[in-house]
């Protein structure tokens, strides 16, 4: 088997199962793009069983710390250990993130499950040439109809693949309803803006409309509209949704109907919206702030922290005196502390002191891995404020 | 009022209610230790009111963000409002921490409700010399008999104070009996070693022991034993507890009669029981890691950073293929990511991977205030390992 050796110090020494480019000494026995390879220490010693890219920033990912094959039956393995590692934290897995990636053992495999339908993505081109071996595995599970693939994400650019959606494994479903915790959303898998819900807020949903009964709600990129749905549910006394994207906007009023509740829609920016408001002299019991990633570069950090610190300031400002905020960072290049400190700076300047309430996370059915801090991407906060501090 | 100018790019400019001695650029009026002081900014913008302690590295803590005198019926005010925080947040007012310091408003104030008892401690020169008004204020709270003051924590020393304890409404309420969370504790007040109970941790034994059922529990500084009875009486199969302070370890075989449960208990040196383990290839399905803050000093982190590490390595040895790690840290000197990368390395030299269940913090009952990072002392986390990675 052709492989790597890798540098002392590279972080698959320490755990991590990824190789970047800078971190291999030598290549050896000639391996082509997508082949699975050996990783080996300076020693000689096997560090496991990796795909290989040239053309991505990440040569290798691991799978295995041994020698393990990509074959049929490996799929069909981390697979089901995937889906019975969720039944045992207690999620329902004909709807919810049934693969994710490393965090399951498969790098670039997610899949997505609503109902009979699976929506995959395979974002690593080891992964997308074994496609065929995927849809077989995923295909054996009981209930399964009809497989996607939502191959349409940019970042498999990045691994020189190309864009592409179409269905794998049985027919188009079109247009469906699921209901996500008590929340009723339109999808279309195929040909919809995104891959389907957003599984990984769906607890955070809930924990946010816990709080809202009887409040004046603002729903700040409200997307398809989770969180001004959920607080509409559970008996909010207004909810104001602003999302700037006229198909989100278009959904989101669908979803508003489908539910029942009374939703506001402001297809605007958010920024804008949050300064008319001051201008009014609006106040809002609860805001809901869960912006698009701001940078999925690193590179770019400071400016996307620049962004939130604004965005903080502004949404302080429209707050009651005990007023709450619940805000979200989905890009795994903002650590929590970076996130944390920047709310409480963009609160700070606009004179304001809160508690923390809540901490949240990703949903349990996208797992973070402890040794590759990539894996833990969505970090959520809801603060009280507190007046005359 | 005499008061202190502060520096430019000085913490409090930013949200922060701490003035460290660096940060004051004059001192003017002759402020006395322990007096209410004004801050200003450099051009005699009024920053808030603060107590004043030239013998501590904190040398103003400031309370209000106006002018606001310490007298008997700030305290009451400040101590509802505590109390109706945590009522709304869900907490009993009877039995939890109903004051706690900088995130009530009261710097240097804790104090602990059990039933008719309040353990109260004053931390701060300016709240020791307004102790009688403390106590009026929270002897007029509903159905308290006794105020105990266990002002005998080290920390006093720093702001020159000595250490004492005393009952200071009411009578000694001798040896109790609490119930926290369905586990029964023993607690003398006055004379035990500690406050009270583990306050911060109660909703933490709870989340771990919810995971034990049938599992060989493993409890590391188990103190007061709230994690190995939680365990033991949600049905963990075996409970072993390792506590090396004598006067703990006999509470905790009292503490396990009096829930009727079979916890084994080894009055021993953790890293010792944990080498001795690995030695007679013990296995444990759940290995529960809470030990004393290792560090009070932010000076001596790296020493404490390789303690993390070897007890974590230490005890991933110990766990089986699937096994449970429920892992806290105390030290508001170790940031959550430091915390997690220390355990992250600890397996990762086992040579384990590991999922992340749940990360877990303080009970509400001791708020974090987002502007004041110092608040957020206890992290912990949950993970489990993924058998051949």
């Amino acid at each position: 088997m052709a492989g790597l050796v890798i540098r002392p110090r590279a972080r698959i020494l320490h755990g991590h199962d990824w190789v970047y480019s800078s971190e291999v000494l030598k290549v050896f026995g000639n391996p082509v793009d997508g082949d699975v390879i050996s990783i080996k220490d300076g020693r000689d010693k096997l560090l496991g069983t990796a795909i290989y890219n040239s053309k991505s920033q990440i040569v290798a990912r691991r799978y295995s710390r041994r020698r393990q094959d990509l074959d049929l039956d490996f799929f069909v393995r981390r697979i089901t250990q995937a889906i019975e590692w969720r039944v045992n934290a207690g999620c329902d897995p004909t709807l919810s993130r049934i693969v994710w990636s490393e965090a399951d053992g498969l790098p670039g495999v997610v899949a997505d499950r609503y109902g009979d339908v699976i929506v995959l993505q395979t974002l690593t081109l080891g992964m997308d040439q074994r496609k065929d071996l995927i849809v077989q595995a995923l295909a054996q599970l009981p209930g399964v109809a009809t497989i996607i693939e939502r191959n349409d994400a940019p970042i498999r650019s990045a691994e020189g693949m190309e864009l592409v959606t179409s269905v794998l494994f049985g027919q188009d479903p079109g247009d469906r309803e699921i209901t996500l915790r008590g929340i009723r959303f339109g999808a279309n898998f195929l040909h919809g803006q995104k891959t389907g819900l957003y599984l990984d807020q769906a607890d955070n949903y809930a924990a946010v409309a816990r709080l809202a009964q009887g409040k004046r709600v603002l729903d700040c990129f409200s997307n398809q509209g989770g969180f001004a749905l959920a607080c509409a549910l559970n008996g909010a006394a207004a909810v104001t949704a602003v999302e700037s994207g006229a198909e989100s906007a278009r959904r989101l009023r669908e979803n508003t109907d489908r539910n029942g509740v009374t939703v506001q829609t402001l297809e605007a920016d958010v920024f804008e919206i949050l300064k008319d408001a001051e201008r009014a002299g609006s106040q809002y019991d609860l805001i809901i702030l869960d912006p698009p990633s701001f940078t999925k570069a690193r590179a770019k950090i400071k400016d996307a922290i620049r962004g939130y610190h604004e965005l903080h300031l502004r949404a302080a400002r429209l707050l009651a005196p005990h007023g709450l905020l619940a805000t979200f960072s989905c890009s795994h290049h903002v650590s929590a502390e970076e996130f944390e400190s920047t709310v409480a700076s963009g609160l700070g300047d606009a004179r304001r002191s809160a508690r923390v309430l809540a901490r949240l996370g990703q949903a349990t059915d996208h797992p973070v891995v402890l040794h590759l801090p990539e894996t833990h991407y969505l970090k959520g906060l809801i603060v009280q404020l507190m007046p005359g501090r």
